[in-house]
C-alpha cells in the first residue's frame, strides 16, 4: 500500500483531525508541508486542489479530497478492514449514530470552539487584537453545547455509544487547544462526564502520536 | 414499509432538506408538527429526542436520529435501492465527492446563508431588528463561497459531478429563501453557472413537492 498524502501543517485542527483518523486506521501517510504564513494555501496550485484555499487536502492514488470530516469518512470506508475497525461503526445503526455526532461536532461544537481557539490561542501569538464580544458570545454557545454533552455522556461512555468513534475523535483538535492552550480548560474539566470523556479520548495513543507530529511541525 | 416520521415544521430549512431527500428516494413519510412558536422544541419530551432542541428529528422503526445531513446520509444508505439510486453515488469515488460537497455546504455555504435567511427573511416577519453588520459580513462570506461554486460549476454540471446529488439537494432550502424571500437573488442569478445550476435544481419535481408542503404548513 503506497502512503496516502495529507497537505497542510500538522498544527492545523482540520489537518490533525485527518491525521488522528489515519493513525487509528493504521493507514500510512506522508505529510506535505503547506506554508500558510507565506500564503501557499491561496496560490493557484493549491486552489486547484482545495478551491476554498484551506487545509487539509488528502490524496489516495488518483482520488483527491478536501473537507476533513468527509476525508475521515472516506478513510474509514476505504480502509474498513484496517486498524480500529469500529471507528465508524460495524453496522448501519452504529454508523448512523456516529454520523449524527460527527455532524453535531461540525455544526454545533466546532463553530464556537474554533472561534475561541482562534481568539484565545492564536490571536495573541499572531499579535492580533482579541475581540471580547466574540469571545463572550462563543463561550456562552460552547457552554450550552457542553451541557448537552454532559448529559449525553452521563448515559453513554462515548458520544455515539459505548465505544470510541470518529465522533469523539473529531472533537480532539479544538478541545486540545482549548484545554491546553487557553485558560478555558474549566469548560471541560468542571463538567464531570465531559472531563472523564476528555481524559479518555485525549490519552489515546493515536492522539499522542498526532501531538508528537505537532512538535516536529512544519 | 411503514412510513418514517419527520418531526418539525416543513418551513424549516433543516426539515425541508430531509423532506427533499425522502421524496427523491421515494420513501413514504409522515410529518409530525412541532409548534416552535410555542417553544415545543425546548420541552423535555422533544429534548429527549433532540438534545439541542432543534428540528428535525427523524424516526424509522426503532431508530431515532437528528442532524439533517446525517439523516439524509442514513436514508440514502438504508433505501439505496429505492427512488433516485444515484443520490449518494453508486461507487466509493462518487460517494466521496458527494460527501465532500455536502460538507462544503454544511461548513461553508450554510453558515453565511442561514445567517442571511434569518436576518433578511425571518427577522422582519418576527418584528426583530436586523443587524446590518451581520448582514454585511455574511453577504461577503457567501459571495466568496459562490465564487468558488461558479468556477466549479463551469467544469461540472452539478457540484459533485455530472449528476444531481445529495450535495446539490442540501443547498436547496437556504438558497430557496435567499432567492425567493429576500432581495439578494442576484447573488445567485448574476453568476452564470450558479444561475444555471439553481434553475436546474430548484425546478426538480422533488423540491416542488417540498414547496407544496410548505403551503400546507403547520
Ligand atoms: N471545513 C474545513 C475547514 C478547514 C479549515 O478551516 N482549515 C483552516 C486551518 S485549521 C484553514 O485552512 N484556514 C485558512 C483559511 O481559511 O484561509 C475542513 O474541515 O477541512
Ligand atoms: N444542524 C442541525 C440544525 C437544525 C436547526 O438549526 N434547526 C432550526 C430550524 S431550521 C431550529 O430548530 N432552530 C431552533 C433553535 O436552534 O433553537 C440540522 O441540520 O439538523
Amino acid at each position: 500500500m503506497a502512503a496516502v498524502k495529507v497537505y497542510g501543517p500538522t498544527l492545523s485542527t482540520a489537518v490533525s483531525r485527518v491525521l488522528a483518523c489515519l493513525i487509528e486506521k493504521d493507514v500510512q501517510f506522508e505529510v506535505i508541508p503547506v506554508d500558510m504564513s507565506k500564503g501557499e494555501h491561496k496560490r493557484p496550485e493549491f486552489l486547484s486542489l482545495q478551491p476554498f484555499g484551506q487545509v487539509p487536502v488528502f490524496q489516495d492514488g488518483n482520488i483527491s479530497l478536501f473537507e476533513s470530516r468527509a476525508i475521515c469518512r472516506y478513510v474509514c470506508e476505504k480502509y474498513a478492514e484496517r486498524g480500529n475497525k469500529g471507528l465508524y461503526g460495524t453496522d448501519p445503526l452504529a454508523k448512523a449514530s456516529i454520523d449524527q455526532w460527527v455532524e453535531a461536532e461540525g455544526q454545533s461544537f466546532n463553530p464556537p470552539s474554533s472561534a475561541l481557539v482562534f481568539q484565545l490561542a492564536f490571536a495573541p501569538r499572531m499579535k492580533l487584537k482579541q475581540d471580547q464580544g466574540v469571545i463572550r458570545q462563543n463561550e456562552e454557545k460552547l457552554a450550552k453545547v457542553l451541557d448537552v454533552y454532559e448529559k449525553r455522556l452521563s448515559q453513554t461512555r462515548f458520544l455515539a455509544g459505548d465505544d470510541f468513534s470518529l465522533a469523539d475523535l473529531s472533537h480532539l483538535p479544538n478541545a486540545h487547544y482549548l484545554v491546553t492552550g487557553t485558560d478555558r480548560a474549566p469548560l471541560f474539566t468542571q463538567r464531570d462526564n465531559v472531563s472523564r470523556w476528555w481524559n479518555d479520548i485525549s490519552t489515546r495513543q493515536s492522539w499522542n502520536e498526532v501531538l508528537h507530529l505537532h512538535k516536529t511541525a512544519y
